[in-house]
């Protein structure tokens, strides 16, 4: 059962999303009984301590800390050349300089130093992003008790990681905003909608089931839960709440958001995530094979949505954002995740027996 | 109440497939008190009155004529001869002569004459895919006390619908199998997840919705209703049934598809359309801009199509699915109606007292 799993009291995970959470969302997620996410492919060993010394200043509830695992190619050249040239003239246009780039911060995967932090941290759970870090780092997470979560995108990632010792399956669908989990598959044209992806990994796997994209009231909770999820994971919708490090422009464009203002792009990391449809987009994907591969496309990104924001201009900046971004509203995260806690549980008897009735997963239930 | 619209006895409507369906399978889907459906794009106004004669020789109840209802532009001879140039290779792959295909019959949209025979037909409902024919045929058939129906894949086509006079919506997933129903949208990238799109739509319009794309199964049926439909259609999991006609390789071809089997291509038709993935979509597309506009594409590509089958090669099939396809059984019609339909009509039950929790349309449940 999800929620003895992870010691939640409703099951409702939020989602990490590097670069719009923060400490105060995650935090107020818990206080309401929900999971709370914090993203830390961008923090330090030493900033993963602080943020969960900061978490547990307010609340004792379990957390999650969420990793990147993708492999790091070393960088070549020539592509870099070649991204440098595509995205000339769009420098241009902002008039920066395209030669005066100062190294960014990458997002890492997971590894030995990170690993450590987190045994010292000891979060209840770890989530994991583009597949699984080395079985020897899994390890050493679920001899410390620690639960192991990943995302799929497709029914055989799944069976992977389960096979691999993850507790939970976060199955992410194509409607999901952000980066796309997928780590064995390889075309994007065939990522699976959650409403045909759910049952199908609930048939293949035994351990819970998170749907994750798409999501964004108690409907879709329900609708989760009578697909064969055990829990959701909600990202878009908490973007909305003052808690999110999202600026006022990001916000605006969020609330205008309608269900066709997404696509998929690797334009602003090198790997395919889902945002808002912008200039930078329209003109220039939303796929360009040129785009350097995850994570050192992002870099030569970085000053365009610098420059864009600043100008107070959505062209290039990077909107994650999912299908169903048109169906949240701004509460504070522990009020929207008390109401969707409280819709959802009322209505979890009835799918429950619903549920029964159809032969579905009950034990993910 | 959608039952009282098409005097139905439960919620399931046999989505119409052009080429896979048949008088067989729309009779035996009706004989279960769902409707049943025949694609009438390729048919002439006396086929259409002689399958309906048929359909009416075993059964009594509604049943749907679905009809295209695209703008047919002039063929141009210059895209015409880049088509041919660029499928010169898979003809020469299959030793075949593209110098000598005849002309094929084409998808044809709903006009004066073909009105005429569904007057004189009076099915209970027409469901009309890529728009609305012009105001006039619509009043026609509403004046006669035929239902219309129109497939969204946006809010915005739905709203759009409700407003030229549709009794009732399909919100078509991005999850389906076959042509992509858009109209007004023209970014395929940008097309919507059932679960994102179903409730963004029933929020939108005060007609019934019916969900479609990535349903199999009674799980999808109830999650439908969750998200806030009041029917749901369903094509793939009919493919399974030996009412369709699909031949041998195809069904073996579906028996085996995975979720992450399909593509959306332009590359049989020239309109978007989601199908197994195969050689020809692979090496040629999936999308592909030299495709002539709908439905001139498609002439070319038969010949292909015919020689791949009688070569007992999927390389050059069309074989339209959708997302759950792993999901269907292969069960005659009326059997796999009947159980769909007491599975989800246990469940509506629950469902109905649910969404009313959380604040659904429950007017269209």
């Amino acid at each position: 059962m999800l929620l003895d799993l992870l010691q939640i009291e409703v099951p409702i995970i939020q989602a990490p999303m590097a670069g719009s959470d923060s400490v105060a969302l995650a935090r107020s997620v818990c206080s309401a009984g929900a999971l709370g996410s914090l993203a830390c492919a961008l923090l330090s060993a030493r900033e993963i301590r602080d943020a969960a010394r900061e978490i547990r200043q307010h609340v004792s509830r379990p957390f999650n800390l969420n990793f990147f695992c993708h492999t790091m190619q070393p960088p070549d050249a020539v592509a870099q050349e070649n991204w440098r040239k595509f995205l000339r003239p769009h420098y241009e246009r902002l008039a920066l300089d395209i030669d005066a780039v100062p190294e960014a911060r990458l997002r890492l995967p997971f590894d030995d130093e990170v690993c450590e932090a987190v045994e010292e941290v000891l979060p209840k759970a770890v989530s994991f992003h583009f597949g699984l870090p080395a079985p020897r780092l899994i390890d050493r997470l679920k001899t410390r008790g620690i639960r192991v979560l990943a995302s799929a995108t497709s029914v055989r990632e799944a069976v992977w990681l389960e096979d691999h010792g993850c507790d939970a399956i976060i199955a992410q669908g194509f409607e999901a905003g952000g980066h796309r989990a997928l780590f064995l598959e390889t075309s994007v044209a065939s990522q699976v909608g959650l409403f045909a992806l759910l049952p199908q990994v609930a048939d293949a796997v035994s351990v819970p089931v998170i749907a994750a994209g798409g999501i964004a009231d108690a409907r879709g909770i329900v609708a989760a839960f009578a697909l064969g999820a055990s829990g959701v994971q909600i990202g878009t919708a908490y973007l909305f709440c003052p808690e999110a490090r999202v600026s006022p422009l990001y916000r605006r464009a969020l609330e205008h958001a309608t269900d066709t203002g997404t696509a998929i792009t690797n334009l602003f990391t090198g790997r395919p995530a889902r945002g808002l449809v912008n200039r930078y987009l329209n003109e220039a994907g939303p796929f360009c094979e040129t785009a350097l591969p995850f994570p050192y496309a992002a870099t030569l990104v970085a000053p365009l949505r610098v420059a864009s924001e600043d100008a107070g201009s959505l062209d290039y900046m990077q909107l994650w954002a999912g299908q169903a971004a048109g169906l949240a509203s701004a509460l504070p995260a522990e009020e929207l995740t008390r109401k969707l806690a409280s819709e959802a549980l009322d209505l979890l008897g009835s799918v429950r027996v619903a549920a029964r009735h159809i032969g579905a997963n009950s034990k993910s239930l």
